[in-house]
């Protein structure tokens, strides 16, 4: 009763911001992502009959507290569904350097997932697979699949139709996402947190909501059609609105410091000299530039020159969700 | 038929941010604004019988072209009033260094109009001023009137009762207001070209009017109180609001550059060791900090200090329209 599983992790073109059920982790809009072959989490996860608790293993050292607890919350879910319940020891290693500013709770989840799933003998199709990793962390659902994903916010209450499914897989579109890394510090709002205190405060989220189909449309047709500048137009429009959004909570708050403007208006001037780059930004302060593959080693070097930059992170379109054998 | 006027500039704490009549510049939104006693306009207006065109002097200089053209437009508002065809010789000197981030519109067509009717011969009181120089530039109607501000958008369509009042006089409450430079540069997008594509275009501009109430009301208050906090926090977010409705037009932009944020950042840093200072932020990269009479010096060290600010010019609450005698 052992499986492991390998997911990456995917950065969002169009933002997942807001939750319409906290529980469910249901959200109120579809996001698209692309799915990163740098970053990654390696899950191991044994049930085992003598256990009396999990055991959480991350990186090799043993966790406790809140986060062993999230966990064995995920697990329930599993073992309830097939009805057995034994406990697990989950042996999990992230290739996810916080300092690249990615969160690890894609990759985690939807590693967990297909991990302990396999190895309690359920058989999920990737649907299945990308419904449960929702539950555990709402964009680790768009890391079961390689490439281009869009995460279907889906209509029920229950959440039944809320997964991902591939737009294009990674090898049909080989752009380059650069994740430029401007701070380290921890972010003061976490997204949780911070998309919350938007949804129920902010006059700006009704119209973030409202714009969200036209930018949903155009990265669909855009990806379909290998159209760059559309792709880049849209996706960096749409990160400056998630962030508006923000501005207008009560309290406000901003997840940008002068070293991400720096980066946004160095994108930009590349732009002006015909180096065609695009932003995108998470709840945090580092930067994530998408560039074509032809231009990447450009971008670059127009992006280590700023001071503020400390290190680049060079990654590619990644595949889904895979099983190692022991 | 020569009367000599001086009007000081104003910094808006609720932000003028669209017009709904390009042509009589009348806004969308109400506003309130402080009038500086540091920066300020002196105009000196002459209708002669013997000219043939008007002639526009400002600082010194003979100034022709469209400049020219957009005060001999205002002049004929004036003329047409009085009744009375002659061309005038306008001479303006401008005590607002353009570095300091300030428009001299505002108090540019205050002072204009205060010089053109008294030479002239009409007898307006402030209302009539007011309305009449928010026909040159929206923000100058707030200009006549010393201390705090509120400029009244008006329902009617032919702009009659949009007009300045005043809240409070130059002497009721003595505020600091330490104008930030971090940049020379001309700005990329004017503001009047940003109101309306922000206006036609953005998602959050409807959400903008919608939380303007909220601010207006609060902001009389914490005036006739002379709550500090309160007004502070409602003219920070207030700006930030104002600034997050240009991230969702179409195309987007951004008024603030990485020093902008820095000194944003510094300005709630001083706030987390106590000191009670607040930024505002117009149609530009300088920023603008409130802060009470006790704390200007606090404030001025703290911000110093940063590289990106090259100079700090420390303002008060001003007075309004004022007549000098030749």
């Amino acid at each position: 009763m052992k499986a492991i599983a390998k997911a990456h992790t995917n950065i969002a073109l169009i933002k997942y911001w807001g939750k319409r059920n906290e529980q469910l982790f249901l959200p109120m809009n579809n996001s698209i992502s692309i799915t990163l072959d740098r970053f990654y989490t390696t899950t191991s996860v044994s049930f085992q009959e003598d256990l009396s608790s999990d055991r959480f293993l991350l990186d090799g050292e043993e966790v406790g507290g809140k986060e062993r607890q999230k966990i064995s919350s995920f697990l329930d879910l599993i073992r309830n569904t097939a009805n057995k319940q034994y406990f697990a020891v989950i042996d999990s290693v992230n290739q996810v350097p916080t300092a690249a500013g990615f969160a690890s709770s894609a990759s985690g989840f939807a590693a967990l997932a297909a991990a302990a799933t396999k190895a309690i003998g359920l058989d999920l199709d990737d649907t299945g697979l990308s419904r449960l990793a929702r539950q555990g962390s709402g964009s680790a659902c768009r890391s079961i699949y390689g490439g281009f994903v869009e995460w279907n916010k889906g209509e029920r209450a229950d959440g039944v139709d809320s997964f991902a499914t591939q737009i294009l897989d990674e090898n049909g579109w080989n752009v380059s996402v650069l994740s430029i890394m401007v701070e380290a510090k921890q972010k003061k709002v976490l997204s949780r947190e911070g998309m919350r205190r938007t949804v129920e405060t902010s006059p700006f989220y009704s119209g973030w909501l409202e714009s969200l189909e036209t930018d949903l449309v155009g990265t669909r047709e855009a990806i379909q059609r290998r159209d760059f500048e559309q792709l880049g137009m849209i996706l960096e429009h749409n990160a400056l609105k998630m962030h508006a959004t923000t501005l207008g909570a009560n309290p406000p708050f901003l997840y940008w410091t002068n070293a991400t403007v720096e980066v946004m208006q160095r994108v930009q001037e590349l732009r002006e000299v015909g180096v065609e780059a695009y932003f995108t930004i998470d709840a945090g302060p580092n930067v994530k530039v998408i560039c074509q593959l032809k231009d990447e080693q450009k971008v670059k070097e127009g992006l280590q020159s700023l001071n503020c930059v400390q290190d680049i992170f060079l990654c590619h379109p990644g595949p889904g969700i895979s099983y190692l054998t022991t």
